[in-house]
């Protein structure tokens, strides 16, 4: 067993990363159920879209040739043959020198091969006066153009939102295989702790507030709770419902405890749920250091700093890298950070990420990070803050309008 | 009737604003089921939090005046005269002199007004060699200083994020007021559309894809969606089926039918459900031109353009703003938008806001915007990107490398 085994912010997510794979397990999902699961099958087109070459505007199917030449004082003139309706099949094939009315989303008859918009031509009785030229597929959508039959819509791995969720529909794909929601159990320890439903403290006494904002946010990220309750600081008690949470689980989290305290059980507890075991113990990280990182078999388990603001910081940079592996995403581009100027200097130590609670502010179109002062076992400082900023290990520090990395809080 | 009453994005944006104000109908949640939910009252502390002074180490409770002057090589000797447990209450006062091991979140004893970490002392058969001086207070968080009794702590308006609800925890706070959920209906129309699951198309039919996108943005934003199914191009069933889905909901969204067109119907059934009516017919932006909004009574309606990628834009833009009007979110600042720098230079016409497709890259440490090609009715660009670039109505277009807002595609 290794004790304050510290470890920097980059090496713990290195170690995350590393060990935790997807879970095995998948479900099949209606399309409209499945917005923010992850898919576990690469999706291909079994057809085209659109399915037809269509309009993007109202006016009429010409050949492109045909209207070369005009403009405003010298028009071309073609018959105007037909016109087509919404959803319908059209099988008259246009001749050289025709043109027929189409709306926006209307089929392109056969022999055409553009439309001329509405506003750019006028129907006369019948000859269609044209006052501008087109090119060949201009203002056309092309059979296939937004997506081609056998190509790879989606990988394995994309987490769907709504566009996704409408490209499958846009294929007549109605059901999807995902991923199962993970499940993540969670267990506090400690003697003071008592349940946030208890109306009247006894001096000595706080509410279990890291219930509420873990569970929040693995709910947030597409996860199930199983809430494991509080326990005393008794180590049998504590290994036993751990252990029993641990089988229910994917992924098992623990508060409280993980400071090297006279009754700090939770290394020992988190050493018997099995191998490899504890991975990191302590991060270099300002707040959050006493937290420990572990593997038992194939599900990792994360014990976190008691303290309110350092728990859901680390849950937000090392929970969510967990979850995110073990429910097979990909990785992505959305920013959780952005970039903001700092608008007072900040000293920290090198050798240490430091986190540094902020409020953002718009100023002439930038985004300036204002720090929030308190004390970090403090959740007003948290409900007052819109994000962190991370102060990278290599740095001593940050200068007044200096442009840092902020985690959104959202 | 105003056709074609061509407003900008901003002047659309001052419009709903203007227009849309709170529903009048809250529920009572407990606050597990409260995340995302918005707050309809006032929440004022009715207790301190901590509700006693608090080591936030582990160490030992001592007046800091007897700790003066000490140092490695001049340490200051205390008489170790307990230890105190955790949740429990501490009635023993603390004399000159004294001493008392305390674990972190442990109540300071009567008497003492700091701790000194265990780092930085040394117990020698109950007598405390202490090697650093501490200050009144350091390592402790006061009774109160978290948060106040009688304090505002949350404004009615708050959208409860996971800390908001652990600081609502912390007060024992088990229940809240916040407003109901809204209600959007949803409604397709065109003679060319046909439900998503129809697994075989006709020749000029396309699948209902909006239904599933527009519900998809709804439910991520917390309301519920009323979907109305799809109508034809056919008035009086248009105007039926509209206002049948109009009395159940707190805001109507239409698909479809809005370019001026021999079957535009869309603006007269908008039209019909009551007054003041259409505000905006029109907005000057690309894509997503023929955009409506109106207002029936206290309730908005959004026409959106048929066009997939279109409509998600515009209710992106348009719709989440009125539906955080209607649910009583305050303003707040967590960024919708980052900046980035775009990879490319992008012509624009001046008079109209652009949105541009892009996906964005890391480099260095900084955001990129690359723009995704292909026309706007394409559902695949929107899968391909992670946000769209706003090019405001003053400009004429941005050149590489310079910064722009991007309005983000989670």
């Amino acid at each position: 067993m290794q004790f304050y085994n510290v470890k920097s912010v980059e090496e713990t997510l290195a170690i995350i990363k590393q060990h935790v794979a997807p879970i095995n397990a998948t479900v099949t999902l209606p399309l409209p159920e499945a917005r923010g699961h992850v898919l576990a099958e690469d999706i291909i087109a079994p057809e085209d879209v659109p399915g037809f070459d269509r309009s993007t505007v109202d006016g009429y199917a010409v050949k492109a040739q045909d209207t070369y030449g005009s403009s405003e004082s010298t028009p071309q003139f073609l018959e105007v043959v037909g016109e087509i309706e919404m959803g319908e099949e059209v099988t008259q094939r246009l001749q050289g020198g025709q043109a027929m009315a189409i709306p926006t989303g209307g089929m392109l008859p056969p022999g055409s091969d553009s439309v001329i918009m509405v506003e750019y031509c006028e129907n006369m009785d019948g000859l269609l006066n044209t006052y501008r030229q087109v090119a060949p597929m201009e203002n056309v959508i092309q059979k296939g153009e937004d997506i081609r039959q056998g190509d790879k819509l989606l990988a394995k791995g994309t987490r769907l939102r709504a566009q996704e969720l409408g490209a499958l529909a846009s294929l007549g794909i109605t059901e999807v295989t995902v991923y199962r929601p993970i499940r993540v159990g969670y267990l506090s320890s400690g003697d003071e702790i008592v349940p946030f439903q208890t109306k009247r403290l006894q001096v000595g006494q706080v509410r279990d507030i890291n219930q509420l904002t873990i569970a929040a946010l693995v709910e947030e990220w597409g996860g199930e709770v199983i809430l494991g309750g509080i326990v005393p600081d008794e180590y049998e008690t504590f290994k036993w419902t751990a252990q029993r949470l641990f089988e229910q689980v994917d992924f098992l989290v623990l508060s409280g405890g993980s400071s090297v305290g006279a009754k700090d059980y939770t290394t020992e507890v988190i050493q018997s749920l099995g191998d490899p075991g504890v991975l990191v113990h302590g991060v270099s990280i300002k707040p959050g250091k006493p937290t420990i990182f572990s593997m038992a078999g194939n599900k990792p388990v994360l014990g976190l700093p008691g303290h309110p603001a350092s728990a859901m910081l680390i849950f937000l940079l090392f929970g969510q890298t967990a979850m995110g592996r073990l429910q097979g995403e990909t990785e992505h581009n959305i920013p959780r950070r952005i970039e903001a100027r700092i608008t007072q200097n900040i000293a920290s130590s090198p050798g240490r990420s430091d986190y540094i609670r902020v409020r953002l502010v718009e100023r002439e179109g930038e985004w300036w990070a204002e720090p929030v002062l308190g004390k970090s076992g403090l959740i007003s400082t948290l409900v007052a803050s819109d994000g962190v900023v991370e102060i990278a290990s290599v740095k001593e520090g940050v200068r007044q309008g200096e442009w840092v990395p902020v985690l959104l809080l959202r």
